[in-house]
């Protein structure tokens, strides 16, 4: 089990031809994947395939960034056609792309690498009432499990969300401050290129969203407690009022992930906010998962935070599409490799220091 | 050249389908790549070798560290059997391992993988005399500079930079205080695992050292100027008098990889004390070198600094051998890849946001 796992490694680690202490955080990531595994060395976590759950946002009519809605199924067919950032990090990692249509507002053709997945042609806008029904958010979170179950079945080892959706950075920040309890002003980024005037209607436009769905917490300016925020108490009913397709189909993949005892690699903000969403249905999920990179966006840092996940990297990415899980996939891989193949002090026949 | 290369990369960003800024730290690697290649995209940095430097140190005699000196060379034993972190790492990123011994004292046998570089069996003790004599400092960094010249004509496109040297951690510090101008209680750190009252000495070693070579800038506490550092006037004597033969070594290998315009990856402290060298025998060189890590050790962070790297990975680790700068290899290469491989704008039919 778990708790053998991760002490199967710990004792190794002191074993190992290293100076104790001495790997830092790939100890760390070590040893969680040895608690997934319930055993150490734990299985190097490869082949790798990045997931990018792709879906459009009703809130886009609000004016919140300023990229047309049509780039969510153009860049669609750019990660299709191989030619987009996350394809040339996948291609330098290994890892295989596969894009999960859970809500673009477009009608997309059947395509090699396209999972055919939508619950709807994009969000409503969640100033207006629910960004979807709580059936909806269901079958988004069930496709999600879905994918991850069919992932893993087909031999991947490792899986690292990915996102795209224009407006999506405005549904994450109503999610994380929902979840969190911080205020829509702590938790409002410039996503993809918001100037100042479209930052303070952007952070605006996360406030009235939670106003109206009551999601908004008690004092959020002091942080309110996990029992006074509503969103953790009906998890669903906040990813139905102010979140998104292709965030729910997130959760989904981390749950189902968990569920099957493989890691997953959350990447930036939009994956934080569906983590958010994912550990309030099921608490002890997050063990399975690993924070790939530190995101710029304020919104990513709360809920990695929150869900005590240390990054990997902080790289000033702000892309989305999985690439910042995706470079950090390599050393997630090199972790369970070190645990497998460094040897011990005794079996090198190196001395220990002086005690 | 340079410039014409940097200034391709820096267009092809403002073109390529991810959004302005969004690439970070990845965007300035692949800058970095053109400017050294002088051209966009440049090549991918595959295959990449990892040079293991070792040697040993006359200084060990004072007791700045718990760990025996025979360590040295059973380590470079358990490198050449495949069985330390630096193998383990290399062979998650698809790297070779040399090992490259420049002085190690105890006589070692021969063996694949292993250069017989050996300019003297471990350096003296640099609180009684110099660490070395000028003329071995120069054999030893001549060394370096025929190991990049070797790996890059076996075809070899990323060297990065690895060490064994048990105390070299004492004499990276020293070499860090001569060329920045920082206090010996500034830059001396735990190493592999000093304890406080050990390290109150290994600090008090390092001022002694520098005292009797009167390599202490005339104001310590406040840094001083460039021009008042004894270092930067002589590197080669301070480096032969508080240096380290597999740090002479690493510096070669730096000037070497420059001036075949080929990009080296810097490891920890000790990387940091050789690059220091480096560039203060050839000021411009530094524009071939990426920052692979940040390492615990203060003295890294100050070298780092100096030098104006940024590192790509910050995960706590110090075990030296080249292993962090190992993990950042596949960023180097996704970083190239970027360039090469994302399509335009235009070409993918992708809109661009607002102005």
């Amino acid at each position: 089990d778990v708790t053998e796992g991760e002490a199967a490694a710990r004792e190794r680690l002191t074993r190992m031809t290293v100076p104790p202490g001495a790997l830092g955080q790939m100890a760390e990531v070590g040893v969680r994947l040895s608690g997934l595994a319930g055993d150490c060395p734990p299985p190097i976590p490869e082949p790798a395939v990045v997931a990018v759950f792709a879906g459009d946002h009703g809130v886009h009519a609000r004016g919140v960034t300023p990229w047309p809605q049509e780039v969510t199924h153009q860049m669609v067919a750019n990660f299709l056609a191989g030619g987009a950032a996350v394809n040339a990090f996948a291609n330098q990692v290994g890892a295989e792309v596969v894009v999960v249509d859970v809500g673009v507002a477009a009608e997309l053709d059947e395509a090699p690498g396209l999972l055919p997945r939508k619950v709807r042609r994009g969000t409503a806008d969640m100033t207006a009432g629910p960004a979807m029904s709580r059936e909806e958010a269901r079958a988004a979170l069930v496709a999600g499990v879905e994918v991850a179950r069919d992932l893993v079945a087909a031999g991947n080892r490792l899986l690292v969300t990915g996102d795209m959706g224009i407006a999506n950075t405005t549904a994450s920040a109503a999610l994380v401050a929902a979840f969190t309890g911080e205020s829509p002003e702590v938790v409002t980024g410039r996503g993809t290129g918001v100037h100042d005037a479209m930052l303070a209607h952007k952070t605006a436009v996360v406030r009235e969203a939670l106003e109206l769905h009551g999601l908004l917490a008690p004092d959020s300016s002091e942080g309110a407690l996990r029992s006074e925020r509503p969103a953790e108490a009906d998890p669903l009913g906040a990813l139905a009022a102010v979140g998104g397709l292709e965030i729910a189909g997130i959760a989904g993949l981390l749950l189902g992930g968990a569920a099957l005892r493989t890691p997953v690699v959350v990447d930036g903000v939009v994956a934080g906010a569906a983590a958010l969403v994912a550990a309030a249905l099921a608490p002890t999920a997050s063990h399975g998962w690993l924070g790939g990179h530190r995101s710029v966006e304020p919104a990513h840092t709360l809920s990695l935070t929150h869900l005590g996940l240390e990054p990997l990297l902080d790289l000033g990415l702000r892309v989305g599409e999985g690439t910042g899980a995706l470079l950090a996939a390599p050393l997630v891989a090199a972790a369970a490799r070190a645990l497998a193949e460094v040897a011990t002090f005794d079996a090198a026949g190196v001395a220990s220091k002086d005690a």
